[in-house]
């Protein structure tokens, strides 16, 4: 449920006659999935809808958070490029991400496999050993699943979380004046991606940050604590899940590229790819750092770094840059307000 | 999570290291499940972990429960023997049958779909009225989800449900002594598969309850409430499911074949497919009947119905039957006590 993607492509210009003989290629990943949560209803429990990076609901004594992704073989992971247990610790991760940028505790989790009749057993066990651990921080675990054969290798991960007692942050709430911060890192699992992609295994450091991203989760109950307007985890690159909290505030986002640090192992392997790191920093994944805005009085702790503002308008600025992040983000940016 | 299947295959006889060795498909989907359960880890808030019909987590105000279903095309449905609004019932009923055997009211759906690039969006909104028709009884709906592009069509459904004060009903509670009933249809949507299996559309009731199955879910909180010792959803077949029971609970279940009423229906199919209806009836899944113990002072109210006993013992045996029901269990049966 990282697609929190309303309002990312606009309405395809057919009848919907027209609409419903479309393809779900042709609708695009951001259009099926505005389609499918405008079909999704409403429960009675319901406090968060689909929409946002997880939903909430209200079970009587407190509130549940609730999150799903899917990752496909070939798509989201490759065996090739990472151990099995990485894979867990990513699978893991990718969810339990999404419900600290609720303001939740992640409680446990649902895995559903689809694999191959000749997956080695090694690599299941190798597989569970990752989650286990991503979980065991906070005292979760994997509470069950299904698994089935299929020719495709997908991993069906679902988290839950609990909000004990904090008020759900959601994307939709972010105000003209209030401060952007970011808690985590981000452009190194994009970086180590791309050694991976041109065949290389290192620096370590990249590498090891795709494979097992290092994610900030204590940050986002912190967030709740402290007031934040909004929040959401850094799963589809900065620009765009930016773009989501400034759509779903109706405000716009500005980022300071001033105030972004480009480390210096991300500026070698920039200059060994020929890529600028701003890219990977500004249009990464993977890292799931987690973004928020808070009021201007909020005094931020640490891992919050401040790195930019709320202002009138619609989309997303970076400040300091010629042409304000427009060739960053690249032609594949459907989403410039 | 109906793979609730606690050692229903003994471990294979091979050393740890040529276990790793082997895959998925050589270990079987059973071993499989039963290996990723001992590899799970346990949360602090859980109160039934994995192999149960569904988890079940405390989560202070109130127990929570959770289960995980992936169905794919091909082996768990057709989209050429079905309309893509009965798929979305019956992925919807799959698992929220898992939540009812837990003796709890569902709260809501996450539905993550793997799909080819060419389905066609009119199929997936029919899917969802499907799904969201499905939960509207309970004022549940699909409270989030992920879409991602895939070869194959899978449908990962997890269903969420509230314990609202009562006590989960897990499998392995069952005394000798008890008696042993059932709520809901069987043998149904094993009939109308074989219907469709020949090619044939009719007779539309064994075919209706395939493509959309009525889960007899209020039953499932009845049986809470009326003191029920285990309980399961009926998806593997009776003989299959009653046979975890008996593992769980270090019992032998016995059904008497004479409470077992063979409907007209399925003994008109069964005479044009030349099959014993008792086999649909016993080995059949996809009705998603509830089984359940309960103390023998316990007067049954409808929809339950009373079909044997529990003694000591091993396995599941099928009294007025000359084998006891080994026949109808077929080769493919691996659990017999």
């Amino acid at each position: 449920m990282r697609c929190c993607l309303q309002a990312v492509l606009s309405p395809l210009p057919v009848s919907p006659t027209e609409e419903a003989a479309i393809t779900v290629s042709e609708l695009g990943e951001f259009g099926t999935v505005e389609r499918v949560i405008a079909r999704s209803g409403l429960a009675h429990t319901t406090v968060v809808g689909p929409g946002d990076d997880a939903a909430v609901l209200n079970l009587g004594g407190g509130l549940l958070v609730a999150s799903t992704d899917l990752l496909v073989e070939g798509r989201h992971f490759r065996r090739d490029w990472a151990p099995a247990k990485d894979i867990g610790h990513r699978a893991a991760a990718a969810n339990l991400a999404d419900i600290a940028a609720m303001g939740a505790r992640p409680t446990g989790l649902l895995v559903g496999l689809a694999m191959p009749g000749d997956l080695p057993i090694a690599w299941l066990d190798d597989l569970y050993e990752g989650l286990r651990e991503e979980c065991q921080p906070f005292g979760a675990a994997v509470l069950g699943g299904d698994v089935v054969e299929s020719k495709t290798l997908i991993l069906a991960v679902s988290a839950l979380g609990d909000m004990k007692g904090a008020r759900p942050v959601t994307r939709d709430g972010a105000l003209v004046g209030h401060r952007v911060a970011v808690a985590g890192r981000l452009g190194y699992a994009a970086a180590g991606l791309a050694v991976l992609g041109r065949g290389f295994r290192s620096p370590g450091s990249v590498v090891a940050a795709y494979r097992r991203p290092e994610v900030p989760y204590a940050a986002g109950p912190q967030a709740a604590a402290l007031g934040a307007s909004a929040m959401c985890d850094v799963s589809d690159g900065l620009l765009r899940d930016a773009g989501t909290v400034a759509a779903g505030s109706s405000v716009r986002i500005v980022l300071d590229v001033a105030k972004f640090m480009v480390p210096d192992v991300l500026r070698d392997v920039g200059t060994a790819m020929n890529t600028d790191p701003l890219r990977w920093i500004f249009t990464g994944g993977d890292d799931h750092a987690l973004l928020a805005c808070f009021p201007p009085h909020v005094e931020l702790p640490a891992p919050w770094r401040e790195v930019g503002w709320v202002e009138a308008g619609t989309g997303v600025r970076v400040a300091g840059l010629p042409d304000e992040g427009r060739e960053l983000a690249g032609s594949g940016f459907a989403h410039w307000g």
